[in-house]
């Protein structure tokens, strides 16, 4: 079995090349694949699958999962990974090209300078509620981008919240959990972020979680203009909010290529 | 440039086939490939380089780099991966092969169940000195395998340690640091070991600190018989104390082979 590596602002995946639809993803194998010790290791697998019928314009689809084995629909970092994997490959053509996901269509488009404009869709903005990190609790605003988050703004350096152990967020507004953003807004069109995600920890980025912080930042200040640098733990992305979407900018970066051993791949899990 | 990555009782390591002994191993170089996020990720780098004409008996010498870049004496987690590629990839006959090694040649052999066996040779056994642990200081009994440790005896379980920062040691004694091992006997010839690796941090294992581990714990009771069993936190290992030397048996596991970005070689470092 194939496999590449790579990272997105230091968001780092597996690349499985499933071109005829035909790997088993029990979450069992997802997580010892993604173990960084006994495994290959990584914040996630994105498994590249053909695009069902139903997803015209799209040759293939980003099979994503966590590190934990479970489901998610959306990736902003790994999606740009993704891109670069399939351009790199001869898979798809660019510099645009149309990848399906749990969350629908997605465009991206490769940029001049070699980074990754992903069109993350319209940012669904919902109610308020409340994330307890530590021993305090902090107020959020519910995003979703086609996976939900709750992006707090928050009045100290993000570096200093104890991101270890997982926030605690209200069950009912979350059935299926989110990823909770910590974010600090300098100025006109800076802020930095720091993500806890459901499934895979506290990771050094977060695409989607890049936009949600955008979105809040943008709710607390109507005059902002629509273009965020967001900062993160493994990088810098670029955020741009119209009327109808969101876009998101980064670098996609592919450290190795290889196979799996046949003998580490046999052992049952 | 090729690599394979592995790993013996979850302390995993890059291995670098070197054959002409071409690579320049800059301390950047290794903790960018080390990096788990932006690189490949692993406790160290095993490089396979030609051993030298002082190493009669030993084709191959193992270079081996933490995962900061510093290097290390001795790894004998890693010197049993070695073994594995090296036979794997038909460098090396089996089941018998000499290494060479930082300190000195070292006989492996690989068993009829898969593990391999490594003569780590004599321990050199030292003075007392002390660890300090979080709040908490213990004494521990000094012991060189080539590779310096303090195995500290402690009456708590060991999982309940604190090892996310470096134990504080003595510097007069260890001018050049040492892992620090935490070990609690169970009974006859049983004991559970956790270790700080310098150069590394808090690993799932360390070879030369089971060894250190089972001469502290036979020091501790010399009615003890030579064998003991490890337990660390990736999996178990065996410990035979002789007279004139040490063995330590565990798994070797290969989890991938592939080869390296150019684009991502590229980047200046």
């Amino acid at each position: 079995m194939r496999f590449a590596k790579g990272h997105g602002t230091g968001n780092d995946f597996l690349i499985l090349a499933d071109l005829d639809d035909e790997l088993a993803m029990s979450p069992d194998f997802v997580a010892r694949l993604c173990d960084r010790r006994t495994g290959l290791g990584a914040d996630g697998i994105l498994r590249v699958a053909p695009a069902r019928g139903a997803a015209p314009g799209a040759r293939w689809f980003m099979d994503y999962r966590n590190a934990d084995g479970s489901v998610a629909e959306m990736c902003g970092n790994g999606i740009r990974v993704f891109a670069r994997y399939l351009i790199g490959h001869g898979l798809a053509e660019g510099p645009e090209l149309t990848v399906a996901t749990r969350a629908g269509l997605r465009q991206v488009r490769e940029e001049p300078d070699g980074d990754f404009t992903v069109d993350m869709g319209a940012p669904v903005v919902g109610g308020r509620s409340e994330a307890t990190i530590g021993t305090r609790t902090y107020e959020g605003l519910e995003v979703s981008l086609g996976n939900p988050h709750l992006a707090c703004l928050v009045d100290l350096p993000v570096a200093e919240l104890d991101l270890s152990a997982p926030p605690v967020i209200d069950r009912r507004r979350f059935p299926e959990g989110a990823n909770v953003e910590v974010v600090r807004v300098h100025g006109s069109g800076r802020l930095d972020m720091r993500v806890y995600e459901r499934g895979s920890g506290a990771t050094l980025s977060c695409g989607t979680g890049a936009v949600a912080a955008a979105v809040a930042a943008a709710a607390a200040d109507p005059g902002a203009a629509g273009r965020w640098a967001v900062a993160v733990p493994g990088g810098s992305l670029e955020v741009t909010l119209t009327a109808t979407t969101s876009l998101l900018t980064g670098p996609a970066v592919i450290v190795a290529e290889g196979v799996l051993d046949e003998a580490w791949l046999s052992v049952p899990v």
